[in-house]
């Protein structure tokens, strides 16, 4: 008798991810050894970590990883974040260390994180989280870390993005692969997060829930117990599944839309220009979701932060181009200013803002 | 003292698009005329049409529509259609007729149309509306129709397309412009359907909501009446204006993208063949987003009918050039099937479908 289907599901999904890292190692070599064993000493075996929350989604990415690790050449190890925003909550990781070393996995740390204000709480929480999970990856040489990300939080995410009235790559939602060096993988992106509960039933695995899940303080949670269910129940079952499927659509999209602004930015500019100017007649012709993106990779690599950059911004510097009148400097976030002047679009940092 | 300020929205929004229609009446000379009076017969004058269901939307369209046409050399119509599918819709249609003559309307027409049951039934109402709206602009001779299509409704019908998964184009929602010769305009398309109600109330004007709109058997009723609002008790008042806004931020993206797909399928065209072949060595290095819709317009143009065609018919398609192994021809819909053979791509319609 196999395993669960549910079980059968989650384990499949961590071995393809486990193959692909396993490739992508192989591809390029960190350090030549010697010789090449069949089967690699313990110690020179990739490790791979599973970021662990201790919810079912996360358990059973553990789980799987420990399984399929054992029959591949790779070390199997976890972490967990202990966000320090609860009392109890330095107690709870280490409860789920203990839990995941019970699983087998080696190493597991827990990683206390101090949560900033910066952008609200869900996002000063996410920034710390990855900024403790990039130094533990470095720190344990770890080739990839493993999040637990299902269908479920690809659909929300999107949703979220279309409250926000955000454009397409935002409404692409989170990567199979992301991070640098594509360091991190989300091997749940076309599970539900049904699946992962009945795979941690299934193999008699507690799991624990964040109260953050369910506080309605928090968007994310608004929108997973109130928005989605209502989206269901008046469009039909299959709106997480269309919501996930639109964010791959739009993935696909965006990568094409940033590919031509890259190529009309480097035929617009102007050749041997010191300040790098862009020649805003060949930009004129282009389609405006195309002249749009030029002009905000060039505010971005004039120092604009991207997060402060909204369409606002954009639609006025692209009236220096379709509605030019001879009207002054457009005044970008980060004290960066876009200028036309003598046929040339210069972006550049004035010295107000430094 | 001006109007009400919802009063005077509507108007203005009216006004831009009755410049519009002249100016593109101006560029385009139907007739020429012997003399140019500065001031047009009656009769000579370009007739615009208001749609009118007796709702709140369309009424305040239609009588923003007679305010404004007594201002510039336009003469003020409008029709209403009558779908057959209540009792009474007939006495509730004349009543609207009577209602838009008491505007200063004329002319002003009621339109029965027979609704089938293809594509189920708001589809069905909608292909029998526009058929008959089309007819009844061609007989009357009309420069355009406007619709009163409200920033809400732009919403629900992102929602809808988000629901069924459906790519760019069809979340980029309504055109402020469609239709043969943009026979269309959507003069309300950033006013809420709040203002629209206001400004009938402002203006003593009954409105009649069609029972559809509130029916929970239509899932456009159910988008309106249960998905937004609880869309923007979780996520906030701004998801109407967010799902808008990002309705014309795809809008952008899928012209461009079509743009592309249409000179990528110029290039990859097999020279002088008579089979309109592409060349699959030259689809292969486009980005996905760009190849599979010329792929899609390729099986369109064979005789594939659009709305039959999903994206699992594109991506298999798609692998005859990105995982191709000698695999047999892919059958699409309309008897449509797409071959590679000699490093040659076909599509065509076989002799099965006929």
């Amino acid at each position: 008798m196999g395993p669960h289907p549910a079980v059968a599901a989650i384990r499949l999904a961590v071995r393809r991810v486990l193959h692909d890292v396993l490739n992508d190692l192989a591809r390029t070599p960190a350090a030549p050894s010697e010789s090449t064993p069949t089967t690699l000493a313990l110690a020179d075996r990739p490790l791979v970590l599973a970021a662990c929350s201790g919810g079912a989604d996360s358990m059973a990415l553990a789980s799987a990883l420990a399984f399929e690790a054992r029959k591949l050449d790779v070390r199997a190890g976890a972490v967990t974040v202990d966000h320090g925003l609860q009392n109890g909550s330095t107690a709870r990781a280490l409860d789920v260390v203990h839990r995941l070393r019970d699983l087998g996995l080696d190493p597991v740390e827990a990683l206390g994180v101090t949560v900033g204000r910066q952008g609200g709480p869900e996002a000063a929480a996410r920034d710390a989280r990855y900024a403790a999970l990039d130094a533990a990856a470095t720190k344990l040489g770890a080739a990839a870390v493993l999040l637990g990300h299902t269908r479920d939080d690809q659909a929300e995410t999107v949703l979220l993005a279309l409250a926000r009235g955000s454009g397409t790559r935002s409404l692409s939602g989170m990567a199979a692969v992301s991070g640098p060096g594509g360091r991190y993988r989300r091997p749940f992106l076309l599970l539900d997060r049904e699946t992962t509960r009945k795979a941690c039933i299934a193999q008699g695995i507690d799991v624990w829930e964040d109260p953050h899940n369910a506080d309605p303080a928090y968007t994310r949670a608004r929108v997973r117990h109130e928005a989605l269910p209502v989206l269901e129940k008046s469009l039909g079952r299959g709106v997480v599944a269309s919501l996930a499927r639109t964010a791959q659509l739009f993935r696909d999209d965006a990568d094409a839309l940033d590919q031509w602004a890259a190529a009309a930015a480097r035929e617009a500019a102007v050749d041997g220009d010191p300040d790098e100017a862009l020649d805003p007649d060949k930009l004129f012709p282009l389609p405006s979701a195309v002249r749009r993106r030029v002009l905000r990779r060039a505010a971005i690599m004039a120092g604009s932060p991207a997060g402060s950059l909204f369409s606002r911004h954009i639609e006025e510097t692209d009236r220096l181009i379709t509605g030019w009148r001879g009207q002054g400097p457009i005044n970008l976030p980060g004290g960066v200013e876009a200028r036309r002047s003598n046929g040339r679009l210069v972006f550049r940092r004035t010295t107000a803002a430094e």
